[in-house]
């Protein structure tokens, strides 16, 4: 960044006057990847800190080609002309900065947008799911400081990102297309046990009987798992992103979700629970890569684990050889 | 142990020979938690190491009450009398040496521990189930290294066992109750997805009808899943460890298993990726046994996760916090 940065106090007071110049430039900041901002990033969340935590936190997730971004983009306009102010989020580790993630083009959520009172962020990139998702989180936290009603983070519906996404969301929306069985191999079974609702999109023309006979199978799969909230039964309903049709449902179920939910306390034991788990990621991450960048380690790890392949050195005596050259290091 | 305990020498060669009292004191030698037992027990291992790798690993799980223990000593018994040989082990995070686990009490295997081609061992006592399945991990290489044919591993059906034990296993059998659906809900539905095959166990007498049909549901329900083991078709089927039936068959499956898995490949590729995942493990419960015991971050992670739960702090900034303790009592 240039001698024209704003300065910490710029970035906050922009950020809970809403102005959306300086909101994206602190998610660029929490972005970066360089020490210098990201001292400066955890300055601007510590000071946005009091100010979080009062938006509806939904994640959504699907298998890729299922239309999240359309559906994304119809529930979008229709919250924001229900009078609610909404950002939308993603988690794709596969993003690139210079590929485009899938929101990189905004142009597919043209109208959503152009309304002032929505804002789109693509994907943080990164090496690792853990980074990604640290990163997409802090960003929640700034859209939470500047007072957007809701917060809609998409993952793409393949490998870690679904649990990340779970892991730092109150309502977890999947999107299945309609035909159940075959289709159903793109997304991982476990995902159906974290969803809170299960919603059958292309709903629409020639679909619509398909999509009623998924929707009564994943009605009846749901009724074998336990809830992903508890005291939340889930439900599979049907929509079409395309036609609207189904769109104001969800809405509904959401609110239901919340209005329901949150004065049992279920959803702040959810969100304490999100935060320590969140934490301790942090320092096992942090621990794991001290190790995996230790110069003896990388120097010894490869012939070790070699030898343990072989059948030559158990595991556990590696793993001490290698603990014992970690300790000389940090002592050295 | 006392003074005529037996030496390195003494330990190799009884368990080579079979000797099934220094092979039980080999066992208890490994799930000794005092550090210089631990460092016999390695090297013990180490010698044993080129003799380990030949048995075929069976896990079995299946939730509490579903006839596991009826079931291993049916099928051990049928296995011994086709001249096979075999261990039995388990993991069972709950079991304290005082209690006795699961398989503590012997005379729940009445039949099969007076066989003496078989070996039952209950399950190493623990305070996490990663030390608990790293000593049932290394028991499994010495029964190797004393030449069983097979280890059969059991698992409660509860919490992580089963994860921790589909990855010390080559085949894994889940067992289930006649009658799906509601008693379904005792076992977590990612389970399922582990299976190497399904069995309905109690399939006789009045249950029969009911068993045949949580057989179809079952059979089903593994044609939506992916295979847990490439190029293997998991089927459900039915067996009274009561009545012996079906027992054979669970046999015949398992052969066919390793007969038509083996050749390709997929068994080796698999256990040289466990070996790596469990060298992972090992490291990684270190990195953070030695955080959660340092005196510096006991005296203040307290405190900073208070503050990071009541929004004062960003769990980022405390867990930078916590490493730069961390780095100034391993250098200091």
């Amino acid at each position: 960044m240039t001698a024209s940065e704003p300065t910490i106090d710029d970035f906050v007071s922009g950020v809970i006057a809403g102005n959306r110049a300086i909101l994206s430039r602190a998610v660029t900041l929490i972005e970066s990847q360089s020490p210098q901002h990201e001292k400066k990033a955890q300055e601007v969340l510590q000071e946005l800190l009091p100010r979080t935590g009062k938006s509806w936190r939904i994640g959504i997730t699907g298998a890729p080609g299922v239309g999240k971004s359309t559906f994304i983009e119809a529930f979008g306009c229709y919250l924001v002309k229900q009078g609610r102010s909404v950002s939308v989020l993603a988690i794709d580790p596969s993003s690139k900065r210079s590929g485009g993630s899938i929101l990189g083009d905004k142009t597919r959520m043209e109208n959503l947008s152009r309304e002032p009172r929505a804002f789109i962020r693509p994907s943080p990139s990164g090496d690792s799911i853990g980074g990604v998702a640290r990163r997409t989180r802090e960003t929640m936290l700034v859209c939470e400081a500047a007072g957007f009603d809701l917060v809609l983070v998409e993952s793409v519906g393949v490998g870690q990102s679904e649990v990340a996404l779970r892991s730092m969301v109150d309502y977890f929306l999947l999107l299945l297309l309609p035909g159940a069985g075959d289709e159903l191999q793109g997304i991982k079974r476990g995902i159906m046990e974290m969803a809170d609702d299960v919603l059958v999109n292309k709903a629409d023309g020639d679909n619509r009987q398909r999509a009623e006979q998924a929707r009564l199978e994943q009605q009846a799969s749901l009724s074998f798992l336990q809830p992903a909230t508890p005291g939340w039964k889930a439900e599979a309903s049907l929509c079409s992103a395309r036609t609207g049709e189904g769109i104001p449902q969800v809405w509904e179920r959401i609110e239901r979700f919340f209005r329901e939910l949150e004065p049992k306390g279920v959803l702040a034991n959810r969100r304490r629970q999100q935060t320590l788990d969140w934490f301790a990621d942090l320092i096992h991450d942090e621990l794991q890569r001290r190790f995996e960048h230790n110069p003896r380690i990388q120097a010894r790890l490869p012939a070790l684990r070699e030898s343990v392949l072989r059948g030559e050195t158990t595991a556990v005596s590696a793993a001490n050889l290698l603990m014992e050259e970690f300790d000389g290091s940090e002592k050295g």
